[in-house]
């Protein structure tokens, strides 16, 4: 209730500061008998690391992942999985003046406000990206549970970046990692540069759009009404921060279409309770449970709150002040931030999938 | 669990199929001794009633509001409020053939292959707009609690139909209550009565999008890391049926802007604690945690999938099929769901309000 | 968290005070496709109906149960199932000087403390014994559950009343339903009506001890280590009126015995993975998770709390009173509280059973 | 709710198994600007430690806590108190022969039943006592909460082993913390030597009673109907390995009261709102809610079930066998057991107290 938990059947507990001696988090829930990759989930979290994507920080964590329970002899033992990462490159000095002062954009004020004055402002705290890397490893090991029990994949691409959008007839998720930016095509890469090397030059920082896309979802997952799967997936997504937006399927351009262009038929596929459908625009959610499509979802990032331009702004003492912030800061939240999205989304559907497996019970002769 | 409850201290948990006798549902954590209006509760029931706005259904119904416990001499008494509202116009005969057949953009797919072929299949059981009257009276008593305990106001137009927006410029919340459409703007009426004017003669339905204000709400509201106030909003609305899309602050558009543009500077407010924002791309929160500006909400809604255009679809026997749908049906889900997100916005904010009393509590001297 | 809910899988909320127009609860969970038996759910009532048992107040009640969602063409749909009972015979004039008194060992100086002294004094309000209705309703649907999915059956009854206990060799739960008292033995039931006359006439209260047996029980229910099954079922337990102590199995016995003495020894049962036990102290949990033996519950209740001898108060003025209790009262809390017990340890056992579902997932080679 | 987690408003999530590399925790919701005293914790985990007590294990742990984040400058900052507490003297060769034999009274076999044969059988894994070194960190931050925000007191002591009871009225809970046996009186202690003296002769174990007092906790806690104070306080007490029974205030002997001597008559405290009682046989709590009286809860452990006396038994292959346990064990759950206990009152009590925190809100004039 307080906040650092998400899931139902599979729950995720989070602890960390960004300048304290580590982060990490507990993993409640995971099925006994799942083989844990330890490796496949380090490999997660080198892709949200410091300094991955052309536009990263230059702190330098190794983000080594120590799994302290739950796992016995390789497998899952259905007991809480407990894991911690240590910060190893913390340099607290870097915010000292920061104790003072509320930088725009950023959680100072609101924390200020919401624990009375009291808060670890050391690099943002609790509220500081590094939080994320305990999404990643719990995100982590939902994949792996998703994988054994229903073969769904997560997949996920930056598709813009400083208002550059890759066209949507060449986003292409398939290779995505093993790019620059985490891009959804080749070409755009060239034009994101550019636009990078342009906003360092001046200071500023730069929003963009992930897509996270899951494959393979069964039907029925999502429980109406107000714990629909495009509702918590939306809670999954929004809770990182910087992001402003979420859309499912079609989203915004829903609102501009007509149900005849918008609705997605059904065609026969062979048997009775199978379907084949003639487009997506539903993102593979019908009422709140998923269809058996693919599940589509996009993000908007809001440009990083940390530039180097000076900004107006107010100290403790309520007086006028300027801020110009130095640090280690990235250029963009994208690409870091989507392992993290395509973890939330991975989260998100193995509690939905676990929930399921209970309603699944009573065989209905009609 | 099971999704038919929301929020944590301020829990609302509804029941009730379309056809059914009923709905209703319980809402408990309301303080003692609160003043309950009930004839505010049902002018919010009125506003969403069938047959309200111009593109509404021929059902009637008097969605007359029956509470059944937790008040006691016009106060609630701290224990939970349930309560009734009859179904009194259900037509069940119209639906008949539905049992055999999946409409398209309709939950009926996903829910039957949730709950292996068990389901109410009458008017949509309930996946019908329907079960949104118990989200509103639970709203309109969590806009009650918001009032008494901190004077927060939740106001909300539609802000485009069909394609047709209200200009920025343009947009004024304070009286769209009494408008047609709940629109934004007078100006607009004309063109939105055209547009409907057309889909209906095509027998074709609209989308569009509705903007939530949340005004005077405290700072200090919303739970990092995973129940972020955007978080827990952006689930409240993205749980009601036809919303496939919301946007915080400068949404999608943040993420073409740049840190130096989105970042809201403070300036003094004449005390220290106290600030002013030089503008509001953040829609009122900042790191998760309510900031003190206005909290604004957008929300993208498809148009409604009941058409009586021929459409492709399959049978229960796994068959093709066409289908063209007769009944009662609105010709887009604004206005009348404008309620429901202003209902689901009061219940999302009421419920960190009353969270956060717990946080206050410590004196610190610093 | 209001706490008018509970189960996790199986969620149960309820509403309702003893002399507003009627209660009732929403059954959030019940698999889809389970037969529902409307007539064993209100058997069920019936047992607990004032004017049952011969200890039983004057208040007469039908408790006539309304389906109002959540069951169609006698299944359960999966969704929802919200249900009311109308209160009938509510006599509040009775409790009128109740406003400005304090009852002792009843709930109201606690609830006008907890409430800042708003609450609906009459009959007690949402403390009275009539909310255990709404708990009926929903254990006997876990009854059902319990019974289709995995032939479950809970027993009970009444094992000592006003310090005159069965013996345990003569406890037969089999036809205790049946029995005046739901007396665990046809023997007693003498020596009990003696007790009630003599407590009658000199206007006082007995207490007494329940038993609840949850036979064919699988193992492998509960959840390590705060969610054991026996801490829900004491939680269950104690959430009762008049609750003032549990014990599962030997319970405070095992505090005097010894490990070589309370220690259930385990003897072959025919193939891997089956066991019997040559004793049950540990009544049905080990570890907090079934062993696939019966589930032993006892309860202790207290004397109810209205009397007619003259006792010492005070009134809302802080001043010294007297008052002797008119009005309807039982005699005893027992035999009325065992199908609540019994309805109880249903909802806790069902609840468990559907979380253990997902558990048992990944086919684990060794 | 995979049972890991315990609290509401102050949630204790914890991890780890007896001989992995440690356990730990998250406690989420510490309100923001507590004084954290680690040495407070530090000498509760002292208390509990392998070790403490005449009759512990032989196994030594420094039980040296590190707390890893949500606590700067000596304060707790709101966000969450993750800590951690390494293994040191695991000995798991000790262990290695009960993969294959299930030993009785332990959850051996209920944990191979839940998890398919998966489980960390070293020293119990999850299920071993050294657990509870987790609840006895977040028990003592709660009673930090609880002595800051309220003055409560949480104080125990042992007053029954082996049957040898100490007489009601010389039960002194003051000084029990420095008695041997943590017992209630001293003059019971060479009694108690000399069970324990003979017990362990004859290789066996014993049982015992503890007493759980909380001391000025202020009235209106507890949330009826199902998350009465009693109830959550029965489920936090049951949860502790070995508990097989639960009694808030006068208990089992209620049962066997009446009316008349039962009830706690109040009298007058000077002042409206204000009552002294002329008896605590509710135990501090009337109708779910504390009534401002002391809190009194009595547990009944059960004996060890590690004994060096030959039992009867089964192997994984279901074939009869023998077992006689070496290794490392207490002779009893207590004396060891004391501060955890109290560390779950103290959970459970300070989790009502900041859920209350939310319901004294709306100032109601009569």
């Amino acid at each position: 209730m307080s906040g650092n938990t998400f899931g139902r059947a599979l729950r995720l507990t989070t602890f960390g500061e960004s300048h304290g001696p580590g982060l990490g988090g507990i993993l409640d829930g995971c099925p006994a008998g799942l083989p844990i990759d330890e490796d496949a989930i380090q490999a997660e979290l080198d892709a949200r690391k410091p300094g991955s994507g052309l536009a990263g920080t230059k702190r330098r964590e190794s983000d080594k992942l120590e799994i302290l329970s739950g796992v016995f002899n390789g497998l899952a033992t259905g007991t809480p999985i407990g894991f911690y990462i240590k910060n190893e490159n913390a340099r607290s000095g870097d915010y000292g003046n920061l104790e003072e002062i509320f930088r725009p954009g950023h959680a100072d004020w609101s924390y200020y406000k919401k624990y009375n004055g009291v808060r670890d402002h050391r690099g943002g705290g609790r509220a500081s990206g590094r939080e994320t890397a305990a999404r990643v490893v719990g995100g982590a090991i939902a994949k792996q549970i998703l994988s054994r029990l229903a073969n769904v994949r997560v997949e996920g691409a930056c598709v813009e970046l400083g208002g550059i959008a890759v066209r949507e007839e060449d986003i292409n998720l398939a290779g995505a990692m093993e790019r620059p930016y985490f891009a959804a095509a080749d070409y755009i890469v060239a034009a994101w540069d550019e636009a990078v090397r342009e906003a360092r030059e001046s200071g500023d920082t730069l929003g963009g759009i992930a897509r996270i896309v899951a494959r393979d979802v069964p039907a029925g997952l999502g429980e109406p009404v107000f714990d629909r799967l495009d509702a918590t997936l939306a809670h999954a997504i929004m809770s990182v921060g910087a992001v402003k937006g979420v859309e499912i399927g079609s989203g915004f351009a829903a609102a501009r279409s007509r149900g005849s262009r918008n609705n997605d038929p059904l065609y026969p596929a062979g048997s009775p309770g199978r379907a084949v459908f003639g487009s997506n625009n539903a993102g593979g959610i019908l009422g709140g449970v998923s269809s058996g499509q693919d599940i589509i979802i996009q993000a908007a990032l809001k440009p990083i709150a940390s530039i180097s331009i000076e900004q107006d702004t107010i100290n403790k003492r309520g007086e006028a002040a300027k801020i110009k912030i130095g640090g280690r800061h990235d250029l963009s939240a994208l690409p870091r931030a989507l392992p993290v999205l395509s973890a939330m989304t991975a989260l998100a559907i193995a509690d939905a999938l676990l929930l399921q497996r209970r309603m699944d019970i009573i065989p209905y002769e009609r």
